[in-house]
């Protein structure tokens, strides 16, 4: 393949659940672009992610200043806005995928940027074959980013390192301060972390539990159907042992049925399946069946947003994977996905390679059952060879009045130029 | 008063709740005490706070290095155990009273360093009345503790200031990640922060917002009863507006009718109160009247044992008033406290002042109405003002494998001296 002769556009759009380091790479994929000129004329973002190419709502990143464009490397979440949009089934009704050619058509787009998990995976596989059967010069190329670290191929997924890191800083913070208090007041806590499918953020806890007696004491994967018998053994035992318990817990851990553990319990007072996650309902149990004074917390939105808390590691692999896109592209790569390679853990080292996407889309890496304790309670000497290199390092934010100095762009729109609308 | 002749023993705990710089304050008794050695010979500090003195549970804090004592600056949560323990009225039951000082004149203890909030000053007062009631020679110095800031006198109480941060820093980064998801996906996001009495932690989160627009948009009080409609309105304006919405809810939000909002509403598939706090039933609401998608955080411990993001002045605060402790005790001072007097907002200067004890005890200070805007949904310019200075500064623990290196002190034990066993 040859690099494209006379400067095109870029296209870059953010993609589903956002990260503490999804603007770093936005940063990689912008300031490495504008190393390029010879092959990339001005990078579009797509406002609200893969919408604002439906929509031909277009963000011109070149009215961006030079240092507000290196601010999106401390910045957390999505700075041209994301979308959790996932485009029909081509062969259900191909008009989403030609609205984008078209809107790519009319801006001279060349090279297509999306920076996502999964679903944006399989979407980039197929608008860049779409492109290729109706013979519009495309390059395609997939950014990964998931706190959920289910991506196949690459080794890790940016995003995930960071909440990695926040998820292990904190429940070794709360177990200290449980640790502090349980002599005459809370002996158990409870923290719910993300991960619906898979345990890697779950498993993540386990990393602040350098030594037996550590916390987490208990980590509960929803690899792993929930046992309660088991688990209140386990925490009677903590406590005996050490004096308190502290327990971190997917939202999605299913018992012995199947069904989420946070969905099976309780109804409010008006029928409707409760409100809380599924911290607070192994929290209650622990104090109907055991009678430990407990607290819980429920971190959502906090974890992967914790910019203020980046593994340095997420954050260089984050502005990577955006950099190498850009040089695939200007190499004219299409349709491929920059990877991390893990070529050492100890020391640990990574570089960039490059996986096709059509091995990538619709493949879900799961949490392995080796990186599990036999007990289901824990992770392994293996898990935490794989997990302890990704929370490596600390990027800290600027700060400004004591908060950090996060970047707001100036997201200036771009003309459109066709005359049609889209309805979705 | 004159200054101890012989060096006699001090006799330091820790009270109630923790925080993450309540370890700071033991850094700077015991690094003063050791500086003092004409004056005090050991520090003594009491495993699980006051019930160590009560049980004759010491630990000797001279079996410590320097570096480990030191690291105590950085590290969160009670190095000694803490307790929540109320001791009994005096009037009603001398015996606790008269325990402690058979337990500090078994091991000459002439200085009494309590570590807490309020309970504990008046437990501290009372203390030192018995002493001289009894003719026992004693100094008893409380050190101010409370994330929850309602202290008289003290311009501010340390482990305020990093809650503080913890929240402001929090709501910044869920608001900008719920910014970028809003076109598609969560519009609302409220966080719930503690504060069962006073709105000064919530207040705190208003600090994020500097500017009209900025999460978070509505900070719900304690102070302010919650007005359902007038929230609902406020929500909806913010969407409309903005785009999206973040909230910060205290813990002690009530109704019109008095009851806490968290309590109000919801019982679980047994007819237990909810297991929620008030996060989740203002998210519902907000999904009931408004069918906004929602998310919701709550903290709970991971606020208070942040010492990742401590704020600096918190910190130095919170040192600064266990090594004034010790100056106030081998001055000859007794039945007092080291308070923070502010002595200039811009640039924020702050020196330490010396309360009585009797004024003290007893007192709470409530978050001022004038700190809160007139529709009792955000922080004013003065409260702004009043805040700003506690968060500011960063203040990193030490890492070693991307986690924080606290320390565990070894925590030997006193041999004991009485015979008596004591039953509480």
């Amino acid at each position: 393949m040859k690099a494209s002769v006379r400067p095109r556009n870029a296209f870059y759009a953010q993609s589903g659940g956002v990260t503490a380091v999804i603007n770093a790479s936005a940063c990689g994929v912008i300031e490495t672009a504008r190393k390029h000129k010879r092959q990339i004329g001005t990078v579009y973002a797509g406002r609200n992610g893969i919408l604002g190419a439906l929509h031909e709502e277009l963000i011109d990143t070149s009215q961006e200043s030079p240092a507000d464009i290196r601010a999106l490397r401390h910045t957390p979440a999505g700075a041209f806005g994301s979308a959790r949009y996932k485009l029909k089934k081509f062969a259900d009704d191909p008009r989403e995928y030609e609205r984008l050619i078209e809107v790519f058509r009319a801006h001279d787009i060349g090279y297509f940027f999306y920076n996502g998990g999964g679903d944006s995976a399989d979407t980039c596989f197929k608008v860049s074959m779409l492109a290729e059967k109706l013979g519009y010069p495309l390059q395609a190329i997939h950014v990964p980013k998931t706190v959920d670290n289910d991506l196949p191929i690459t080794d890790c997924c940016p995003g995930f390192g960071s909440v990695a890191k926040y998820v292990a800083v904190s429940i070794r913070e709360a177990g200290f301060d449980v640790a502090s208090m349980a002599k005459t007041s809370t002996k158990v806590f409870v923290l719910e972390v993300m991960g619906r499918h898979a345990g890697w953020i779950a498993a993540a806890g386990g990393l602040a539990a350098g030594k037996a007696g550590e916390a987490p004491h208990i980590i509960l994967f929803p690899e792993i159907r929930f046992d309660e018998d088991a688990f209140l053994a386990r925490t009677k035992e903590c406590v005996d042992r050490y004096g308190y318990c502290a327990v971190v817990v997917s939202e999605g851990v299913k018992n012995a049925e199947g069904k989420f553990l946070a969905d099976a319990g309780t109804r409010d007072a008006f029928g409707h399946a409760q409100l809380g996650g599924v911290g607070p309902v192994v929290a209650q149990l622990v104090k109907d069946k055991l009678g430990y004074k407990y607290h819980w917390a429920v971190a959502d939105y906090l974890q992967r947003a914790a910019r203020h808390i980046a593994s340095k590691v997420d954050v260089e692999q984050a502005y990577a994977v955006g950099k190498a896109a850009v040089e695939f592209a200007v190499k004219g790569h299409n349709s491929v996905m920059p990877a991390i390679v893990r070529t050492s853990n100890r020391p640990y080292r990574w570089k960039i390679g490059m996986a096709p996407l059509d091995q990538v889309a619709n493949v879900e890496k799961m949490l392995p059952r080796d990186y599990i304790t036999p007990d289901g309670f824990h992770i392994t000497a293996k898990g935490r060879q794989y997990l302890a290199p990704l929370i490596q390092g600390e990027d800290y934010p600027p700060y400004e009045k004591g908060l950090p100095r996060y970047v707001v762009l100036r997201n200036k729109p771009v003309r459109k130029k066709l005359k049609t609308a889209f309805v979705l």
